[in-house]
């Protein structure tokens, strides 16, 4: 066993000694051991954080990189309506990484955990011979039949976002363009929110922005077997990307305004899409979240922009990662 | 999306088109749904395969490398005496891997899939800019307070172990040493032992043999606080481990007898090592499997060999990875 196995194992074990809530056994034999009450449905998401294809050491802090690493999973559970029940990770550190820095990954992935009420239940460790290589698997629980999914939506249902969309999307543009050297942004999976949707049956459909609106909204109108218009004017459009006006840097796909392009194509928000029939009130704000409508589902399967009254067709090109930059 | 991404995407989702069992949807949403059945408790287990530490691709074929990858996961499920309910991988993979590979690793991972009855419900792609990482999930079932843990062995209980020990050091050995060019070996995860195991309550503990006989009992004797004594020419050692005599090769740790150490310290067998009370008949085969009692449980914390009828203490040395070869 390699010496940074064995901190990490340290680390594990520091962090799960209580047992307590539905993980009856953590870290320490040759499984975790949780118990699942009778009128639930469980949940599972796995979900990869690689050095130089999801994250770059030397563009965030390692604290960024934990919590976001955690919010990958947390938000597959939120896009569900369910609740998180226990964590796993499989870490592989190369040799000479700084103990710091894993205890600052640690300490950012531990305190978005914490807040979430959910404990790091067990997972693996390994040597890498190619960067930091985690992989988060969140394992959550849901009201029975009552998971929020991708294929429930209806023709002439309405389509909402939480939250503002883009940020993460100009903040990378900025890095790769080498106008900004670091840049630390700590998204907030929705889960209070996922839970409300859930339990106030509201919605229809729900997914997380993970890769994108124009290609998550693409899953939903896939799997829904719909079509959707979206009202460029009603996007939420986060400050940072309203402010960012690269030009040069645009993809071909990309209209003249690179903010709406940002929220419109810009993954890693993190936040919830989802529809719900005209016949039901969507409040303004859920779970202490702005929750905007932005457009309706449609017949037949295209997705289409409507701006300043000019219908165009929406192609899903959803941010892709650091190497193609 | 890379092109590696929507091979693995149409692979899943071939794979997973058919719901049936605890499984009510698996890829293409953002979470996997499972349900529980209320008298079980559920098993979870996390295992990397990275290349260039758990495997090489020159040594070993696809087919084998998958049948491996998803051996850990099962081989964990095995040792808590459950049975799998569904599998998830994450497997990030180089731009310039033949499909033909990709192929040829899903095939040797669903063979021994379809052999457990378990199904490929999830996971995560991405591309990999060092070799082929794979992470294993694995969630089983095991009835209600009943799992096979690693700390309920007691002073006088008899050690056992499943079907021949060394098989996987010694070819690894002989492919370090160049004596080989390639070796396949499809270890098969002792789930209907654990059931059988889990089901006639004889095992007061138990755990797999994935990192070598000696660190897994010290497992054990950590977790129960107590210490073991076992019988060298009671050890079941495969037939290619006696066969392999490369003293050159031997570690400082290693007594003269190379087949015996291979069996002692040589991981990946993947046979599970479980402690009875000694008023319980453990019958000479398991579900098919070959047992044999190899020891017993000591007072103390030391681990001893006794071998002639000398006695030495056993240090935990058990296989490290290829990296180290």
């Amino acid at each position: 066993m390699p010496v940074p196995e064995r901190q990490l194992i340290a680390q594990l074990k520091k962090t799960s000694s209580r047992r307590s809530g539905p993980v009856l056994l953590g870290i320490g034999d040759d499984c975790a051991l949780l118990r699942v009450l009778p009128e639930k449905d469980m949940l599972v998401t796995t979900d990869f954080s690689l050095e130089g294809v999801h994250f770059r050491r030397d563009w965030q802090s390692p604290e960024c990189i934990g919590h976001r690493c955690l919010t990958r999973g947390l938000s597959d559970i939120a896009a569900m309506g369910g609740r998180p029940t226990g964590v796993f990770l499989s870490l592989a550190l190369p040799n000479n990484l700084p103990q710091k820095w894993v205890d600052r990954f640690f300490a950012g992935l531990l305190a978005l955990a914490r807040r979430h009420k959910v404990e790091l239940a067990g997972g693996d460790t390994s040597e890498s011979t190619a960067g930091v290589l985690a992989d988060i698997v969140v394992v959550g629980s849901v009201e029975r039949g009552k998971a929020l999914l991708r294929s429930g939506a209806r023709v002439g249902d309405q389509i909402y976002v939480t939250g503002q969309l883009g940020e993460s999307a100009a903040a990378l543009h900025l890095l790769s363009a080498r106008k900004i050297k670091r840049r630390d942004i700590f998204p907030n999976p929705r889960i209070a929110a996922g839970e409300w949707l859930c339990r106030s049956q509201i919605a229809s459909a729900a997914i997380d922005i993970s890769d994108g609106l124009s290609t998550d909204l693409s899953h939903i109108c896939e799997q829904s077997r719909v079509g959707a218009v979206i009202e460029a004017e009603a996007i939420p459009i986060h400050s940072s990307a309203r402010k960012w006006r690269n030009q040069t840097e645009r993809r071909a796909s990309m209209s003249a305004d690179s903010g709406l392009d940002a929220a419109l194509h810009g993954g890693e928000d993190y936040e919830l899409l989802f529809t719900a029939p005209q016949s039901k009130r969507v409040p303004r704000r859920i779970a202490g979240v702005q929750v905007s409508r932005i457009g309706e589902i449609a017949r037949g399967h295209k997705m289409q922009l409507i701006s300043n009254g000019n219908k165009q067709a929406i192609t899903p090109s959803g941010w892709e990662h650091f190497r193609r930059n």
